[in-house]
């Protein structure tokens, strides 16, 4: 197998440089097959990098690039006025074949915009999405999409979702035939928007997709489907309220340890226990989300991600990229249209 | 004050009786200053009533129904066939005037319909919409809603939530000038579909509301807002995968403290502090949405309630009969209106 290459967007997200170097660093050290792009400002990025080695060194390449997509800014002034952008450069990479697969934590519109117009989207895919797994009460996790890509989706487009959202679940997961479900406000046949209602008929017409049909918002978390289709508007405030309870419930635990001295010495005592349940909710370690349907691969990582979380956003891009994640989706979305014939 | 009058529909929800009559024996007993009227089959409700005094059972007047409106029944059926339904029967009552308020646990949808049909809308609101308080990290709760009655918003339905969700907050969380805010995908300008969009011109427009603009889905939980406006699609899918997440935390819980004898011990010491924090998040606690925007009071349980998330409902009920909410919210929203003249 030959050499991956996986570019980083090291200006982007909340807190650039001083969060995406020491993750990029961390990556570079604990994955010594792969080799990395990183793509911003040349002065920052050998201060950051110094860290490494020589030989790690060896594997690293420096692009340097004058602009920054800022956070705020609209996807179209991005897309027009910033032609050297650390972001820009990174899916470029990717569309001529230098990097297998990018990261950027930066602006999410600009970085959807910007990879739509540089690597288009697979035939048969209206649009991309994004997607990404969570966790559930079973056994596997669940892929949840889309998660803020599109926020008006056609049931066309809610179908190719489910589609891609299987094959992820097949091949990032392994799991042999994935549930499909419809996102909905209740389970019965008579519940839902027509949007929703018309991708139900197109999913239940689908040969070749396990389509189990619709499920609610708590159904996301009881290992009832393996992946879940809803549009991105709902995507993202399914992702995000999740999240931000499960922030709460952190909180929580900190609020009431620190209560007296009583609480903080139960909180000691019961400090792995405590951890664990942590670890089990934190969203950094679900960070990475794959904007997928295009011909490349690329990943979203938080904004406000921290050093692990962007490192883990790294991590998928790396698995995404040794799967050949597009190629597959190509294949499988080619497979239904044809058999739907 | 005369004496308030709360009708159950003792028959409604996943589990029915043997749930609803413990919960509102409970209610009776804890509340002397309350009539109750129970909707349902007559023997049952006899049975089910027999720990009360006969004190209590003066306070108490039952009411026979014959018919039960069913959990996945299409509202215009049970509208159509359901005459003599107890979901129907606590309605009217309220309707009529001989209850102040109602609650149900029943099918959401046929609830709806059937409110909004015998009650009419107040003036100037043409949806209600189902609200509910949930738990932040700060000192206030946070008033949500659509979460359901309205799959499909217009902009100006979301600001007649706004408004209404305002009073809520004023009325029932006693807060001066309640913050308002519109969930979207993102917290800038440029984000968002058409819809809410064109609700955060109206709310901008707007004299008499404290409108603070977008806020995304975690930070339901923050309190950045007081009240988060959103369509029942949205809103239904906010609330159950947050509590689904809660679940899971909970379902985290009891699976990391069962692991080994290790874990078992630790979490038998930790138990106050886990108690605690289950307490805070869990969802049981926030039941009784309420259904408004109606010329009367309506309390809708969750499906699943057991007995004391059902209870809670019934104190819902009881805080917005004593209220007066549906008068508090005709005038706010005259006023509003009048000042946009």
């Amino acid at each position: 197998m030959s050499k991956l290459t996986i570019a980083l967007d090291i200006m982007g997200g909340d807190h650039g440089p001083p969060v995406i170097l020491p993750a990029a660093v961390k990556a570079i050290q604990l994955h010594p097959d792969v080799h990395f792009t990183l793509c911003g400002d040349e002065d920052t990025i050998k201060a950051g990098t110094q860290p490494l080695t020589d030989s790690e060194r060896n594997r690293v390449t420096i692009v340097h690039c004058s602009q920054v997509v800022e956070m705020g800014e609209a996807p179209t002034s991005a897309l027009r006025n910033k032609k050297d952008s650390s972001m820009r450069r990174v899916i470029e990479l990717v569309e001529s074949g230098e990097a297998d697969a990018c990261v950027s934590a930066g602006n999410t519109g600009a970085l959807l915009t910007l990879s739509f117009y540089l690597l288009k989207t697979l035939s048969g895919i209206d649009r991309p999405a994004l997607i990404n797994m969570m966790p559930t009460t079973g056994h596997h996790n669940v892929f949840l999409l889309d998660l803020g890509a599109n926020v008006n989706c056609t049931p066309e487009i809610l179908f190719q979702y489910g589609v891609m959202g299987s094959v992820l679940a097949q091949e990032v997961a392994g799991i042999e035939s994935p549930r499909v479900a419809l996102l909905n406000v209740g389970e019965e046949d008579i519940k839902g928007n027509a949007q929703v209602k018309s991708a139900d008929q197109l999913f239940k017409d689908a040969p070749g997709i396990n389509y189990i049909g619709y499920v609610e918002g708590d159904d996301i978390f009881t290992d009832h489907a393996d992946v879940v289709v809803t549009d991105g508007f709902t995507g993202n405030v399914a992702l995000k309220s999740s999240e931000g309870l499960a922030k709460l419930v952190i909180n929580e635990v900190k609020r009431q340890s620190q209560k007296n001295f009583y609480t903080r010495l139960l909180a000691k005592i019961a400090f792995p226990l405590l951890k664990s349940i942590y670890n089990s909710v934190n969203p950094d370690q679900y960070n990475g989300a794959s904007l997928i349907g295009l011909r490349g691969i690329v990943i979203k990582s938080h904004g406000n991600a921290q050093k692990d979380a962007f490192y883990y956003a790294i991590v998928q891009a790396m698995k995404e990229a040794k799967m050949h994640l597009p190629e597959k989706i190509k294949t499988k979305i080619e497979t239904v249209l044809l058999e739907q014939l």
